[in-house]
């Protein structure tokens, strides 16, 4: 089965290449009647978006988001909703050398392996561009979440060796790195600006904090919460490695440490990171994600053209050196098309006839 | 839609609690003509059973598992195999005390906040026993996977502090706890009994290595290898997080550190884990789970009931001091069932009058 | 992607055949606290079962249900349900002689066209006996339906030439055909026994009727509700076509003549059979199924074998001379078990915030 | 989940109202390769488009479609293909009295009494605009079958009650009711003329044959070929019923009558219409499709409005008499997107190492 679609009863289908004619995103399951606002959607768009400070790819796209269909007069009529951004003129030409030649660290190999054709351009379909459909679709499931009092929010936890202290969420959307400590954030700004003059890259950990999710979310056996959420946050390009509340720390840890005790006020720790058996717990829900060092360096480097011919490459362009501020809205909004998908599953599991629903908490 | 199924072309249904009549798996979609041995499932499930050692709980339970339709004088028909493993007599009313109380790490808590309505007799439905199932149809993937040169090997790399320093495959199955090196297993199994004897317990990291793997596997963009691999083994009770090739290291790196340069012979390292953009590279497959410590301890623990009173509750019973090694067929099950079911995408992919199959790497 | 599984959110999943060990199901996706009633669903079954009378073939099996999971003190769980009949010992011999010949009218020649192996003996899973099963989740299914006040009442609307006139219910169960007429159903007994006599078989034509369904029941643009049950029905074997409300008599009226009128109290005819735009209108679902003579006649009939090879078979057995009243239930399960999935659907649609549900009309 | 994808392995998923932006659909699954050729697209599409003739609405849409994505030098590249329709300015105006008020024959009342909001504009959603994609996708599908030999041809079979005696394919595109016998054309068009000067409309009956199909195809139990293709045409606005070979007639049949014999040289009748088992047989595949008779017709009706007052409508406007012609070519656009799905998916269940491909007949 074809892998351009995620999510079951909130589904989401994208399509588009990095210089095709257009990127964008089908949603569907979008209950009827929620408002629709496509300037909080833009204002998402805007997160992901090329060029917004030193620290991410000088180019410049404008991003612009179209509504194609299934909303009326602002609201969602439940039929499907088709987001779309149309690409810019991309002077492709610059593409040509890089036909035949796989660049390392990127998809060049592993597509022509598994299609025997690719669009090369831009890097084509395995494009970060891809996400726009993403973040697009994200910010209706965001809105739809708010409705039932739940938010996400990402943020750089660290970039190299450098670490947010304190979670301070009024500074995230207030430095270039978007991470949740100050005094880091400097440091961490400092620290990309260095490697960008050298021409190298870096990456680093998102974490990214639910709060007011009620319990009971998630699909055992095999669609858990977290099982979903590693689905959907590896499935976003860069991405290494993922980990819930206390995660690989757990395998250092003995039973009594990592028991999280309950009292008549709720849970006395969360090395849970808020999800007990798949399913949520009502605590906040905590994962992180470990991000690579952007591929793309304007350095040589060693690899082999399709031919099987050893090549040195140069890849010229205007490239990300630190790829974190513009995944933290990626994440978020996978997270949001996880979690609006288990609200409705958790709907649709008690449908009877008293109210046509049953919580039983 | 509910969760009891998993993968798209060879797809497994599963059922059943650890006090019910009976658990088992229906697989759908393996090749007609396959070869089914009910001798090498009985052996995989083998490794998953209960009292296999002093580190694993002493209950036996027989695990004689059953094919109940699908195979016909020894191979696939190409119609659902159903095999099944009837549950022994156990005596339930020795969870009468834990009807209404939820053990701390356990999803008691939140199996009643999802449904309403639980089997508490042997944690039900979210009993480790559910993985019986996994195996049994991992083991039809193996021998698929088999056929095609493709070998999946997963091990203990740490318990606590006491990290593998070499891998040895033959070694793995020789000692109690399943690690990859015969001088670490040993301090290894001297700790995890002395937390037994403490009644206490312990987590530790898996780590799974697949060979042999053809370049061109994974379906971008959702159902990227890496993101299925993580959505199937983060489905299993107790891991807390996963990381491919270079992993959280990653974040700490640099570009030109972290990407995996090309030369005639193949790639000369493997940052990449062998999955480059959501698709294998024709490298080692290498992943790493984290396994929390066993939330059952016979230890006063502080924890409510349902109606919200506090409790002290102290698990009587007969729990596995560390998971690990029981987990480890589970890991390798779980890799064979993805892998099984994106090596059959691959080739629907490819579908055509030419042969019905043109690979064009 | 296999097809043993049918729905999405109310979701079964069958396996099994005809000389097999077992028959059953997987139904995932019954709320939770639902009371099931193994007793009533047994009674579903003796509706199915061979050997009900002269005009169902003399065979005799048991067909006791067995409830193997999913199922606590009475209630379903949210977890999956798995049934199961055993088969009883059958003597396999006897369909030696059918291993490499293709009875004409059955499967035989496209299964092995399709998986190039089968188990022959007794049509192996193309039989009838497969839609046990469904017949068994479709028992939960209407039980569910019925806490709305929806009912399912299939019959046998003609047998040949001989058509029922008018619409008792309390004749159904009471006459061999299952017809709804009872002065026609005496004839069409009389026509099934004399063809019977001849070695001979007949088809017929099965009517459903649905009351109580709520408007708004069905998922455009491609679930619409008469898509699915088409789906559903025409995956039942023996049937070939299938029609709606005014069916094949729309092709010759004319538009003022067809369409159904609103009044105050409702629509004013019924040519819709109860669907417009492939969602429920409120009124009475209907819809008709052709069903095929039984292919299995003990009558010499031309053929060939694998080797392609002419032959002459007599097809040995007892055979039921006309299935229409033992698909009569199955046509009710099939419809059970689409309405279940809609009503599911439906609510899910309509999640948010105002307790959990909004309908609309 | 929702309902506005169709397929598995050749998959679509379809947006767009009638006055909104835009209308298309996203076909993923299209193999790498396969060569794409928009002119042809385009002439399919114009098969569909209103204005063709006499007997069509006349209004005037262009109807031109684009290629958004998933294509690279005239080739598929395997990732999703957008192909999308801008909608030309329309005037809603003219809806505004239909604001409220139920149509007699259209989904007005139960899209509000589902989705409790509609896009009323131009039926919306409902709209046949909507096929517009269908036939978008199904010109790829068509294509890509075309390459094993598989065509597929649609047409009137009967209007009223004049019916066609001969089958000639030349004749279908060269009169205005595309049906396959040129005497009964020119009686079906005089007959749908009067009509349309009455203010009246038509049902029909639409044949469709598909030859060059392989055996094996179709996927039991749930996914039988005609269960899909009934699926696929049921879905299909206007249709009220499916017949496959022998059909209704069927049920009047006796089992030697009905059993097609096979001698060496093959099948030697075809009431089985070329699926047996639900699965193809490899003689002709052959169905029937019942169309009801225009909804929107320029007369006097008697309806409700939302707030249950008795109407009386006239729903002014250029109207389709018959809808057959332009059914014909959406009939074989869901026909050929079935069985693309059903090759591929045939082709998936004989994965293994020996080429891949591994037909077993």
């Amino acid at each position: 089965m074809p892998a351009n679609s995620f999510g079951e009863l909130f589904k989401i289908t994208t399509f588009g290449e990095s210089h095709g004619h257009s990127v964008g995103v089908i949603v569907d399951g979008v209950p009827p009647h929620l408002p629709i606002d496509i300037s909080y959607i833009q204002k998402e768009m805007n997160r992901r978006k090329p060029g917004q400070s030193e620290v991410t790819t000088p180019r410049k796209e404008s991003d612009n988001v179209h509504i194609a269909s299934g909303v009326f007069e602002g609201r969602a009529t439940g039929t499907p909703i088709m987001l779309v951004l149309h690409n810019q003129d991309h002077d492709s030409s610059a593409y040509d050398n890089l036909k035949d030649v796989f660049r390392p660290g990127h998809a060049d190999f592993t597509y022509t392996a598994k299609y025997g054709i690719r669009d090369f351009r831009g890097s084509g379909r395995s494009s970060g561009r891809e996400t726009a459909g993403r973040v697009a679709a994200g910010a209706i499931a965001k809105h739809f979440l708010s409705t039932f009092g739940i938010t996400i929010t990402a943020y750089t936890k660290s970039i190299g060796d450098i670490h947010c202290e304190t979670i301070d969420f009024d500074v995230i959307e207030k430095n270039m790195v978007r991470a949740c400590d100050p005094e880091a954030a400097k440091r961490m700004e400092a620290y990309v600006l260095s490697l960008k003059e050298k021409k190298e890259s870096c990456g680093g950990v998102i974490e990214c904090l639910v709060q007011g999710l009620p319990p009971g979310i998630g699909e055992p056996v095999f669609d858990k919460l977290d099982a979903l959420l590693a689905h959907a946050v590896l499935s976003v390009g860069a991405t290494k490695g993922i980990e819930f509340g206390s995660g690989f720390e757990a395998a250092r840890m003995v039973g009594s440490e990592h028991n999280d005790s309950l009292r008549k006020q709720g849970f006395v720790s969360n090395n849970a990171g808020g999800i007990l058996g798949g399913i949520s717990n009502g605590q906040d829900l905590l994962f992180r994600t470990a991000v690579k060092p952007t591929s793309s360096i304007e350095q040589e480097q060693e690899t082999v053209d399709r031919f099987k011919n050893e090549q040195t490459i140069l890849v010229k362009g205007r490239h990300d050196p630190c790829i974190c501020p513009r995944i933290v809205p990626v994440i978020e909004a996978m997270t949001a098309l996880v979690l609006a998908d288990c609200m409705k599953r958790q709907h649709a599991l008690h449908c009877n006839k008293e109210g046509y629903n049953v919580q039983n908490t």
